[in-house]
């Protein structure tokens, strides 16, 4: 199988332009056909609060009333996707910006309001990923770079997690091809000793996993991202590497960031 | 020839949300592969005065510096255009939206400095319009949306003037398609009498264009307009309307609007 990448960056890389040109630069030279799914950051906060929307959080999910949808709208899929989408051209990266309404690539449904009403959050419906659509542009050597606005197929955007997005793309491309999914953060990777940035763990398999659970070295903030990780290669991810994104190019190689298999 | 569509249409439309929806309406049972080029409208004007940046227009332009082109992109390329892909792909209309960033759409120069400086306004290059990639599109049943925001090439975004990309667009198609052109705004047609909303002339020529500026009967801003559209067909365009865009599938028929050919 063709081996292509699927990467999601966050906001300590979008709010930097100095540190996002340098990602790019790393992004744009790898070879294989590749994927990018940004999350927001600090512009759509600013920009609500500019605004005087006021913004809540629970359990670090935004909820994204009318007013929170627009701003993220304007943010994630218009300024952050297509100032990325134009750096990527200047190096000759012949880049597409997409929401997933665009080309119907990610169907989702709004999350149902529990003891929490998320507002428009949508959650990826199953086989909610247009695969198709992005072998097209493999096909013809278009980068896609995806937003974390989705849409209900009945004329509703939603904000949508871009962990998420990452993690269903990947999974969903993993029948046609052998995906490396990278989340980039602002680790070197799943540190054994959070004070220590070089105690990178390299490698994390199940077994490990539950050993380093038990033992309590692995900072609680990490263990949903590796509880995802294993999740994605048993449905068949073929690798999963969790590290900085200015070590792009190291862990496409293999030499930084924990890798997860 | 195969014929196709490219349709313009304003912030009359777009700032009406009722409006807008009649008119996708119409836009998406034309049969035939087309595209759709949307401008800005009223929530630009109002997310740049609510966050107090200070806007200049001169001769109907907008004068873009660098908060300014943020805020026209997250309006133009985020918020407008990805509700209306929302809403066709409601439709089933397999909508697409796009910057000419996106995919190389639309190659543009920022405009020179002269008695007037417009700031990060682009004008469109020789050659400057990606036609393989709308055609890429057409063969996939795609539709093109194109917000007017440009790039340079070189990573720079541009705000666009969104007749002219209408027209680029047409011109640049022309070549291998029937390209029929409609510009919709807020009137039924170029008027007779601009009084009556009933005056619509059916037909304009080169000849008779002649003849009625000289009658001095055309209001004066529908000049350039009835210019440009003849200037689309001495480069090869089949055929240019301009009329109400709720009154889209009559025009597209035949039955309303103005005819430049």
């Amino acid at each position: 199988m063709e081996k292509i990448f699927v990467i999601k960056i966050g906001g300590n890389i979008i709010d930097n332009a100095e540190s996002l040109d340098v990602f790019l630069q790393q992004f744009f030279e790898i070879k294989e056909p590749k994927i990018l799914i940004h999350g927001g950051g600090k512009l759509a906060t600013d920009l609500a609060a500019n605004l005087n929307i006021n913004q809540q959080l629970i359990e670090g999910r935004r909820i994204t009333d009318a007013a929170t949808l627009e701003v993220v709208t304007m943010v994630y899929a218009g300024a952050i996707n297509k100032n990325i989408v134009a750096k990527l051209q200047a190096n000759e990266c012949n880049a597409l910006g997409l929401c997933g309404a665009d080309a119907n690539l990610i169907s989702a449904s709004k999350r149902p309001v529990k003891e929490i009403d998320y507002g428009f959050v949508g959650d990826i419906k199953d086989n909610g990923i247009n695969t198709s659509f992005l072998q097209l542009l493999f096909q013809n050597n278009i980068t896609p770079v995806i937003a974390p606005i989705t849409h209900n197929n009945d004329g509703q955007l939603l904000n949508t997690n871009a962990d998420s997005i990452a993690n269903e793309i990947a999974k969903a491309l993993s029948t046609k091809f052998k995906v490396h999914l990278i989340y980039c953060f602002n680790k070197k990777g799943i540190l054994k000793n959070v004070k220590d940035e070089n105690s990178v763990i390299e490698t994390i398999s199940n077994e490990t996993a539950a050993d380093l659970k038990l033992e309590g070295s692995i900072h609680e903030g990490m263990i949903p991202k590796i509880d995802n990780a294993l999740q994605a290669i048993a449905a068949g991810v073929y690798k999963v590497s969790l590290g900085h994104a200015l070590e792009l190019s190291e862990i496409v190689k293999g030499n930084a960031g924990t890798d997860i298999q």
